[in-house]
């Protein structure tokens, strides 16, 4: 072999197999490795969107397994178990929505029903319409099917920015679908006004563009004087996919969740849930069989309305306790909310006056608490709001760890603070807190 | 409003809501609503790809479940649970394949492993090559993914046409992967030969081409007298993505699955599996920990040969019985072949002489007996193969009802040949089945 060509095929050999194209923006978070050094010993973590897995009701779980297992068919591949899908249509009455078996379909967790539905809507390059800080696992799925985002604002007190919404539509952009979070927005813990939702769905109509209303935490709901709000799909069945998980109400390593479908998006019902239907046969052809049983005959056996009284009054104490910790360890220039759903709380301090990155660093070395920088929520990383605010969860920790993890935090907070604007005795901020707390 | 107007805004609200182009061609299986029928009562079905479910060891499964879940972990996401990547990595060794837990990735089934990698690799419109009559699973990943697809054909003695794959690198075609089943192929019920697997991987390395081998079924080997072949990834660590499976060694219900991805495709290994985590997170964001963790305490407790050797020994029955019935009851200018690896066993009528879709609704009508149209696996409908041939599966039915399932099929068929040139007492074909029965 001469010189040249030994040189032009070493060249060939060293060069990269290349990959599909859309994933060349794709990357790791770069929180990933950093929240595996979460999980050592001795960390007090409110960094993920955890439940409170010590509340799931492991031994009439297992007896449902046990009891599900002596079916043969609890084995194999099978269609859509019906009475899952029953059960599914009751939990769905409590949020106010009606439906029946037919508009139900069966997810691995919401995530699946996310990237399910991209994937039915979206062509490469299609626009769609979504907050500026929002869950991370939407942003995955947008870039895998290579789509065009454009966003709009939160406010902390009502949910998306609706008036945005209308702006975009009105001037022409046609976006394949608009994807929120209405209750309990996750990072933002919000929860959308009923004025913005029945706004919301009107838009949907009169620009006939379809919803992908998120609801991982809706039956996580903490007003014990108001009743919940109803989410979108209760307002609209023709132009609002409803994405439904027992992750939050039950245990994420079930990985189940379903799709409420409209029930007139297209000529026929029939047609969206075959699309549908192929599209999950691709990805991973049926939703576990055994799970699906096995979820279906603790719900049988179970009196699942006390479970979830249960777990709604163990987040509202977690949830109470960080925010009496908040007001005892921090300045008072750090605003937070108060969710009424939900497991996320969110952070914002004065701007310019801490570098979050920094603090997330310096409150796992030097205190062992952790929390997510708001960057990782955020489409476009120079956002304001990523360098300036946090995400707390009060989902995974007891009220004693919440109210230690918050005192850590404040330490470092202080800190970071010394020779800062902030946090010197003063009068106190009015607005503290987005609601009263 | 104007009649002109109104009218305008009705052909609007009628017009459909569009769904991504890449599914136009997608649609639903037309045997999915007819192999619903096969569910009724009293039908024998051959049709299905499912394993002997009454073969699950489902009192140790059961107590595995119950003991993982003592650990609060068990309920929540996490990482790929490494104790069942150290258990993959040893079962991979049975196969031949030296890997370590870092190039195993862990997949819901194999499905989801076949999706991902595609996504991976492909952009749209990107050119495969694999066989002419393949496993239905890949050609919906395929639509889904808008690929291009190459065929060749597969010989029922040595498997996938290595011959015609290298014409067509030859000819500068420049796929983005290569898909073949080595063992047990679904549905021709072929193993490739040792030479061909040599072959195929040598053109994978001098034509930089990866390949996908999907082994569902390899771990299911009934030759007694010699040893399995490797598989490809044994073979070949730079090229080849291993699709594996529990789907057919414990259960489908579990959906349960791995990849062992090539060690060298690119210049590292992290950014691969950092790609595939992305994709994987974007599916289903973790496969479920309860499965994977119920699983690998599973294997932790229990003699897995011995289960692997109990299953095998099993199908060898229903093999060896299904082959003596046909020899029985069916014409012998009908051809089949007897496999050694997996759950399916092919048939070719002599061409012209039977309809198999008609012989399919036959045979459900009459005789309660069912089994899967050649159709059913081919890329091109139009092809030969997929109008005189079916796949007969020996997974699922005890030796009884496979006899009598079989005796059934052939008194359809014997119906439909009346008035036909096969069938008739003559001299008796030489080339009976294409192994030695």
């Amino acid at each position: 072999m001469t010189g040249l060509l030994k040189s032009k095929v070493e060249a060939i050999a060293a060069a990269k197999f290349p990959f599909a194209k859309a994933l060349d923006r794709v990357a790791q978070s770069p929180l990933r490795d950093v929240l595996d050094r979460t999980h050592r010993p001795g960390v007090i973590s409110l960094a993920l969107g955890m439940p409170a897995g010590e509340m799931f009701p492991t031994e009439d779980f297992a007896k449902a397994t046990a009891r599900v297992l002596e079916c043969p068919l609890a084995t194999q591949y099978g269609e859509p178990h019906r009475p899952l899908k029953e059960h599914i249509v009751r939990l769905m009455e409590r949020r106010g929505v009606q439906c029946s078996e037919e508009e139900v379909f069966l997810t691995a967790g919401a995530q699946q029903g996310l990237s399910l539905i991209s994937q039915l809507l979206l062509d490469p390059k299609a626009t769609v319409i979504t907050e500026d800080t929002i869950y991370d696992g939407l942003q995955m799925v947008l870039q895998a099917c290579d789509a065009r985002v454009l966003e709009v604002s939160t406010c902390l007190d009502t949910g998306m920015d609706v008036d945005a919404v209308e702006k975009l539509l009105h001037r022409g952009v046609a976006p394949r679908f608009i994807y929120t979070i209405t209750d309990g927005h996750n990072p933002l813990g919000v929860s959308m006004t009923p004025a913005n939702r029945q706004r919301l769905v009107e838009l949907a109509r009169r620009y006939r563009v379809p919803i992908l209303e998120d609801d991982a935490y809706g039956f996580l709901y903490y007003d014990q004087d108001t009743e919940a709000p109803p989410p979108l799909r209760a307002l609209d069945d023709q132009w609002v996919f409803y994405l439904g998980s027992f992750s939050k109400i039950l245990a994420p390593a079930l990985r189940l969740g379903w799709v409420v479908v409209p029930r007139e998006l297209t000529s026929s019902l029939k047609e969206l849930t075959t699309k549908l239907s192929v599209l999950k046969q691709a990805a991973d052809f049926d939703t576990a069989t055994l799970t699906q049983r096995s979820v279906a005959s603790y719900l049988d056996g179970s009196d699942f309305s006390k479970h979830l009284e249960e777990i709604c009054g163990e987040y509202r104490r977690r949830r109470d306790a960080m925010v009496a910790a908040l007001q005892r360890h921090f300045p008072s220039e750090v605003r937070w909310n108060r969710p009424a759903n939900g497991l996320f709380l969110w952070l914002e301090f004065p701007p310019d006056t801490v570098n979050v990155d920094r603090l997330f660093e310096r409150a796992l070395e030097r205190e062992k608490v952790a929390f997510l920088p708001g960057g990782a929520f955020s489409l476009n990383p120079n956002a304001s709001r990523s360098r300036h605010c946090v995400r707390l969860s009060f989902g995974n920790s007891d009220v004693e760890t919440i109210e230690e993890g918050v005192a850590r935090l404040g330490r470092v907070l202080k800190a970071e603070l010394v020779g800062s604007a902030i946090g010197r005795p003063g009068p106190r901020a009015l607005a503290r807190g987005h609601r009263a707390v």
